[in-house]
């Protein structure tokens, strides 16, 4: 029975969490796989994931350089913990189940060719060979196919799903690019015109393509346009016509087919999940289900049980309030109707509406009830309360603005009333509701005013007795001090709405940036490989060769050197990060990508439009369907 | 009687079309009403709309100047005929709801200002003064404000209601811009650093402010971040935080809101014509209606006098099928419920499914039916035909982009090819069916194709008489030849599915065409009084005076004067319309900006955030929102 317990705890407990893994029913097995999902073992697990990838920091070209055999050892140490959590797995799912599953089986053959890759170079290195460490492409499979990256791996399903038909619509409009690319090379392409730069000006039908594309992004918008313009005036109805058609038609139609299939996707993905933990919760109550006159229940000492095991947390008075909902009319057991809802239940984030006695209160009941105690705590609960600080926020925004010094006597002043308010908050209402999981801004407010009193405290510190002023200490408390200000939208009720719906969607926010770590992990490995090197940062007048050209002279004049980036190089993992964050954004995309191509080959330029694609046409899309989503849902 | 059935016409008319004027019921009102939706009226109102629109062209600061009195005129008769149109809406409305409708009042206050402005600076202008004709502002006001322009003015009242949350939303984000620019002001202000330019780098509240609105918009990535970048490699945290939370989250955020208000509105706006349209088809029965039994219904014959008044165009086969379809049991009348739906009826575009005899077959019937014909229109019905010419066209695409002469002997080969092609197609299909309302692809095949030729010939014809080659058809017959290409696309089935869906929303992408041309006259006005004349454009190798500093000294060293574009400018009418275009696709527009802000004054600037707040933030979110629409209604 209490094997059966256990095992009707890992079913309500994976209906619950939505999980879907097809574990063994043998009461050891049930037992490894409550430890498999223990919140200790997963977080490890994730550790080592991204330990795994942030290898490439500290792997040649490095961030900060360690030597081959310290990342080896830890490269070896992570594919072991992913060996460990895999066999556990194995030792919680059914054999034939765990031997169908693409997700073991790429896992597997990850950690294999990582050992294999790791071992070649190890012995190549040995005898002086440089070769390249190609499995470094294959460390993100491990954060998408780990069980616990359910959402992204829902998300990568949604994209592939959406395939077929963005390759449509993508080929309609590569199909209309070649088009106005043939108009514009018979149009101006024996005109003999000049760039601004002074190159010729679309005459070859591949520069043309490519330049097009760049103004599909707008980023060489009106550049491209002006010799023709400048030509004659007309010329700038042939690129009026092509944005139309190409920049707000088709840029809006790849949005409105990422949005409609990620709808289509999300309602099938939340049929499913419903009809799964539904089944789920089913096989929990045949497991645990009596007779009772002529239906099957759950009598309620066994409920009970099955309650403290799956969420040992809960205080006896929730679990009583559970109970209530699920046997409303207080029979002593619970039917199978009921039963199956307490998997939604028990997510249902109750908030204790009984007013709990301040601490205060119990310890020190007479000084805690005297009349200037009682006066204190109806200021503090008075509207004006919250006007004061609100007044006092804006005398310090004031302050922030024209203070020149670095930390100033009001700073202390200031700091010292957020203090008090805290302090003052907390003797007025009961500190564990006060700080309750769902009181975001009083969280936001403490950390904020804490950080920012241990931070300058530090400063003065140091100040006082090493007479310096730490820069990294001085940024942080600037910072500080500005996010301070923005408890001022909390008072506006409308503001609110918005920041609260903004809050919300923070969680599901994660899974896009586990997407995109993927999607940059990848393009940072290949880009690194491609583009290692070629292209140098020098500090300002440096008299290294070529410092004004990026130490490379085929960047002369080129509009790459003239803007100074080049400090945007793929010469290791985090500038690589940075790059390509800038490839996100769009705006001189294509000054990159003619950079990179002049110092290697012009087909790099599709490595660029590559990541256009992938990042900008599907995940940004992606992204923008989400927050249209979570917005319509929560507004 | 007969009056009884012209009223109802109108009715019916309305419901049809969705017109909703209350016309006066008189006899005599009601033939005037009807003349004033007569299409040529309608057409002719929208041509001396745009006519008074278009006297910007040849006013001062003209494109192609008129003297002020050819302008002048022009611009009373506009006038008259906008009174003369009111005027005859006068008499067609009742008294009390004319000059209740606010649309009214504006049309005389606007003409009224228009008049009395125009005396003014005419007047001073006989003395030698030059003023300002303050009154152009108004011209929009006659597209919007004719009854005609029912799209667009919804479309101003969705926006109307979208403004509230709109500017919640604008207003959190303005706070988050000015918390970013604080905290940049104290992280970056005393760094002493410069931009690529060697100008102070965010040192002035008012420009990081400024500069970091710019950033929202991207147009300065990666420019503005590169001074502190490459300080230190910290700092590009920062602005990775800056343009996620602000272009990625409050961009689409904007996006969220004006869809959402575009949905609801849409939805309101439907159910508002729904009924509307009922209620007018009521009255017309209630115009029409006998008794019948224990019912009231319309008779067989009235019924058919109502339908060839309201749609005087339709065939004999037509009307006995709508007929059949609202007197299904043939009773010889039309009760109510159907009677109401003869609106939509008649909205419905009946494809004639009947096999219409071919003219030849009439004519010479022999000769048509003959052996060698009936072979002819076999092949022409084979697929093997379209593939052919599938083939011809790709064929045709290799010698476009091979093609270095102007017109080659090629050229006349496959026009030939297409006009046989043709008239093929004509022979074997019945023309009036080939060429029916929504056969879109063959019109535009024969369209192009006898474009083409006739453009070609007379290009060869001047060739060879005149030696000359007009670069003007030349340029045309280039882009027709390429367009000829799109007839490819038709044959790919699932193409066929989204340029249908692209075809269908064209209609309504006039509405956008209308609110821009709108939100553009006021700005281009505006723009040229305060800019006309500060920039001026200097072919190359112009020996004027700073013509590489666009005429204007305080140009000199910007980005504006060296990236050549000086020919960007508020100097007529014509450019400062390119200059707003190239505002609404947003790349370089702080460049614009800062050149306008320079040679007038900082303020200037305000001038170019607002167009894009108007134009960006809210006309093109809302035509995304009709486009991500249009596709899930269509798709
Ligand atoms: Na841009």
């Amino acid at each position: 029975a209490a094997q059966d317990l256990l095992l009707a705890a890992a079913f309500v407990s994976d209906a619950q969490y939505n999980r879907n893994i097809p574990f063994r029913t043998s009461p050891e097995a049930v037992r490894l796989y409550h430890l498999y999902n223990h919140w200790m073992m997963r977080t490890a697990t994730y550790f080592f994931i991204f330990l795994n990838l942030s290898l490439a920091l500290f792997e040649e070209p490095a961030v900060y350089p360690l030597p081959f055999l310290a990342t080896s050892v830890l490269e070896v140490l992570c594919l072991l913990v992913f060996l460990g959590r895999l066999t556990h797995f194995a030792h919680v799912t059914l054999h034939n189940v765990f031997w169908k599953d693409a997700k073991n089986i790429c896992i597997m053959g990850a950690i294999l060719l990582s050992l294999t890759d790791l071992g070649i170079y190890g012995v190549l290195r040995l005898y002086g060979v440089r070769s390249i460490r190609w499995s470094r492409f294959m460390r993100p499979i491990f954060l998408i196919n780990f069980a616990e990256s359910r959402q992204i791996r829902r998300a990568l399903r949604s994209i592939r799903n959406t395939l077929p038909e963005i390759t449509y619509v993508f080929l309609l409009f590569m199909f209309s690019l070649l088009m106005f690319s043939l108009m514009a090379l018979k149009l101006f392409g024996e005109r003999n015109l000049q760039t601004a730069e002074g190159l010729p000006y679309f005459r070859n039908y591949l520069e043309i393509v490519f330049d097009l594309y760049v103004l599909v992004t707008t980023a060489n918008s009106p550049d491209v346009m002006m010799p023709a313009f400048d030509f004659s005036s007309w010329y700038a109805l042939f690129f009026i016509a092509f944005v139309i058609v190409n920049t707000y038609i088709f840029m809006s139609l790849f949005l409105a087919v990422v949005y409609n299939n990620y709808k289509k996707h999300l309602k099938n993905e939340i049929r499913k999940l419903a009809y799964m933990k539904r089944r789920k919760m089913i096989e929990a109550f045949n497991l645990l289900k009596e007779e009772e006159g002529e239906q099957f229940v759950v009598r309620e000492a066994r409920w009970k049980q099955l309650v403290k095991l799956v969420a040992p947390d809960t205080s006896n008075s929730h679990r009583e309030l559970l109970l209530r909902i699920s046997d409303d009319e207080q029979k002593g057991f619970v039917d199978k109707k009921s039963f199956v809802q307490l998997a939604d239940l028990l997510n249902i984030q109750v908030v204790t509406l009984k007013i709990r006695r301040h601490p205060l209160a119990r310890w020190a009941p007479a000084l805690y009830g005297s009349a200037p105690s009682r006066l204190l705590r109806g200021l503090v609960r008075h509207r004006a309360f919250v006007w004061t600080f609100d007044a006092i926020i804006l005398i310090n925004a004031v302050f922030i603005a024209l203070d020149e010094d670095s930390i100033s006597y009001a700073e202390w002043v200031f700091l010292a009333l957020y203090v008090i308010e805290i302090l003052l908050k907390v003797y007025t209402y009961e500190p564990r509701e006060f700080f309750g999981k769902t009181q975001f801004w009083n969280w936001f407010d403490t950390l904020i005013i804490f950080a920012a009193l241990t931070a300058t405290i530090l400063n003065a510190t140091l100040q006082s007795t090493m007479r310096y002023n730490s820069q990294q200490i001085l940024d942080i408390v600037f910072i500080l001090r500005v996010l301070r200000l923005i408890r001022i939208v909390d008072s506006i009720q409308r503001f609110q709405v918005i920041m609260n719906t903004l809050i919300n969607i923070v969680p599901t926010m994660l899974t896009f940036g586990g997407l995109t770590l993927v999607v940059y992990c990848v393009f940072a490995i290949i880009g690194m490989e491609l583009f290692h090197g070629k292209i140098q940062y020098f500090p300002a007048n440096s008299n290294a060769p070529h410092a004004l050209e990026c130490g490379n002279p085929a960047l002369k004049d080129s509009l790459f050197a003239r803007g100074k980036y080049c400090k945007n190089n793929f010469n290791n993992f985090a500038s690589s990060f940075i790059v390509l964050m800038e490839l996100t954004v769009v705006n001189q995309w294509h000054v990159f990508a003619s950079a990179f191509a002049n110092v290697t080959g012009q087909p790099a330029k599709l490595y660029f439009i590559a990541f256009h694609i992938v990042m900008v046409i599907i995940i940004v899309n992606i992204f923008v369907s989400f927050i249209l989503e979570a917005f319509f849902v929560e507004y």
